[in-house]
């Protein structure tokens, strides 16, 4: 099995379970990757993803290889049939056959470029690997979705008695970066298996994906859109109809304590503070983003387990 | 409990009869550290204390993650109530916490930038870290010291005979570059709590600051400091008045085998050869940079053992 | 023992007998490595290497220790009697010496500069660990050879019917960069051990070091040379006799399907498709190039293995 997007979850509410009960005993699972060696490949920096996927591993008593592909390796050619003239030095066709054989798993990351739409959406690293590895893929953060990080948000989400139809809301918030939609885009996939009241809320011109919001609801109106909120999740991305581009940096999207209310935070980290959140909302007991990284490294043992399970039978 | 200085140690000797016990039998306590991971977070470059820092927690059978922030990670915010809308993407308080989840104990290596003399002394890496992690911390050279290469200088002392009161000398060298105090720093703290006569010589304006050489004897004479000494540690550092500043490159004061007379030499390396010291020091038999050398695993080991045991009870 | 070129394997055929059979049980010796560090330092970018040499530790129970130099170290001196006060800061005696007390065993990756042919014959870094290092040391490409390469060719010669002097043409391709000459070296000496039918074909100019080549056949006609081979090795290198500089990049030495008849293909990897073979015949069945990769792990932990075992006496 792979685990490449939300979808790849046959059962979130079980898979959640299953994390809550793997988060008290860790260890438990200490021997089942014995012999096994995972590689985290890194197309893009990290620190959450890499520290936790690396402690999840080590959790289930797999051997762990990091490799950052800029800085230690090279640039990988995606094109089929190129004439490989330029600054391409290995074609994924190779790359992955060969890392196959080294590793008994393969996770990746690789951000959106947000320059060209289309190649983004064809996400060529990820399918490239899929494609050609012979040996199951995760997903740390393709172009078009984090699905680490939003079965680590239902788990968050359960743990704080998610349950009696709760609203929750994910709300854009400025930055002064052009971020990719991949976080926004697995939450809702994710939210989208969840018995809540869901609402996502931005300025007009942040519409995401019709093909991921789907009839999700959405509510231009920030403040209309909080209202009683039990969960706020507050995420920034760029355009994605002028895909890539900023078209707003408004102040007035960011998290308060007021607009926030009685509902809990939730947040990937990293986050800017008082740009995307005021302080006194991260230092407040509203906070979940603390819990929710450390239920990183749950969510990625579940799926390592699964996977090594899997290959098992 | 932290190792953020030498005053870290409650009894010098006691630490160091028990250093060069482990170096008898590096592999004794190789279970102590298991199911548990240390990680070595660098804002700077290492050799010695990366290698010898993995070694000593491996030795403790610790699971390891070599971070390197610059390259792998990003630029992280220490003050407080920012508004981060510039070039650091992460504030301390959420990176502390957050890796505290994942590590057991975390090593932090941040140099002194030696542009801003109040911004080095405040030290907001180590101490951003001390503040917000809720694990041990462990200073593998910060702003304004260097314990672990402290403890180490004191434990190959130890081993040459360090007794009846011994003259060691602590030589300013010129260097090309400018180099941080906190190497110096330390070996001086460290020497402060020893039975020996200790002098610090150096050319005037390179005093170092006065809260740590306190009333150790500074002689500006290096030929009179020198005289009838047992031990020779020769370090650059670059200006603490006129901070930063290279104000002498003098070669006079590099040191030789005339100088050395019959002391052992001691340096923590790297060390630019004919620059700081001569061919002919190095590749004597007085030379003890490559026992320092050996003995920083032992000295981290010590340090990642007192935490483990002191984390059991 | 160290493991620095090919001239270091007492008996190829025993050793790749040796080979296929860890091959078959890559785990059997899981324990004789244990409480040893290998350190992998890597001067130059590294995939099959970087993985399949911590892949090859990890088999034998070792714990390894990855550095990359460049961004991770600082650069280091390799003339003696030098006046170390400008770019390196430490000297290959300190940095060899110190690293020996960290690791068990050292494994280098340091190119080629191709700029001066008498530097990168002198192999400074390889022989600098070597002369002052107290621990084994391995090649993991040098400027002049890659024996690990050329020790897994050999295995995989092996494992399809290397036998009854078979013809072994090892052809140059064009390429856009200049290349090394270490693949092609370690190849030609690899194959001079062997009963076989061997030949070199390459543009004029392209001639390897005489020291090398020896008296092993040099066809200029790829054509003729191609002529009822059995096994086609293709690698571009820059010229040797006019140094590092790219003479002909004539796609028509591009090796095709055609050309290669009814041979097997080989190749270090990366290799850049329709530059240097066709896609046609990397994705072919005549193919052997992902079984070269993935041999890369059994001749690594055979030499590893010798040498662990060599050094219990």
């Amino acid at each position: 099995m792979n685990y490449l997007s939300i979808n790849d979850i046959d059962s979130l509410s079980t898979w959640v379970k299953e994390a809550i009960a793997l988060k008290k005993q860790p260890k438990k699972f200490k021997t089942l990757g014995n012999d096994k060696t995972i590689g985290l490949l890194f197309f893009n920096n990290s620190l959450r993803t890499r520290l936790s996927t690396q402690k999840a591993a080590m959790n289930l008593g797999m051997e762990v290889i990091v490799m950052n592909f800029g800085s230690e390796g090279w640039a990988l050619e995606y094109v089929d049939g190129t004439i490989m003239d330029q600054g391409t030095s290995e074609h994924i066709k190779e790359a992955a056959q060969v890392i196959s054989q080294y590793c008994d798993i393969i996770a990746i990351r690789a951000f959106a470029g947000l320059v060209d739409k289309e190649l983004d959406e064809a996400e060529e690293v990820l399918n490239g690997f899929k494609t050609y590895a012979s040996v199951p893929i995760v997903n740390m953060e393709s172009s078009v979705g984090h699905p680490l990080q939003a079965l680590t948000d239902a788990i968050t989400l359960e743990e704080h008695n998610f349950k009696n139809n709760p609203k929750v809301v994910l709300s854009w918030a400025p930055h002064p970066r052009a971020l990719p939609h991949a976080v926004a885009n697995s939450f809702i996939q994710m939210m989208q298996k969840q018995n809540a009241e869901f609402v996502i809320t931005h300025p007009e011109g942040y519409e995401l994906d019709p093909n991921i919001t789907k009839d999700s609801k959405i509510e231009y109106n920030q403040e209309k859109a909080l209202e009683n909120a039990d969960f706020v999740y507050v995420k920034n991305w760029s355009s994605y109809t002028d895909y890539g581009q900023i078209k707003s940096q408004d102040p007035n999207w960011q998290m308060t304590l007021k607009k926030l209310g009685k509902a809990k935070f939730m947040h990937c980290l990293p986050v800017r503070r008082n740009v995307v959140v005021a302080d006194e909302v991260l230092d407040s007991e509203q906070s979940l983003v603390i819990e929710q990284a450390n239920n990183r490294t749950y969510a990625a043992q579940l799926v390592l387990k699964k996977i090594l399970e899997s290959n098992e039978n």
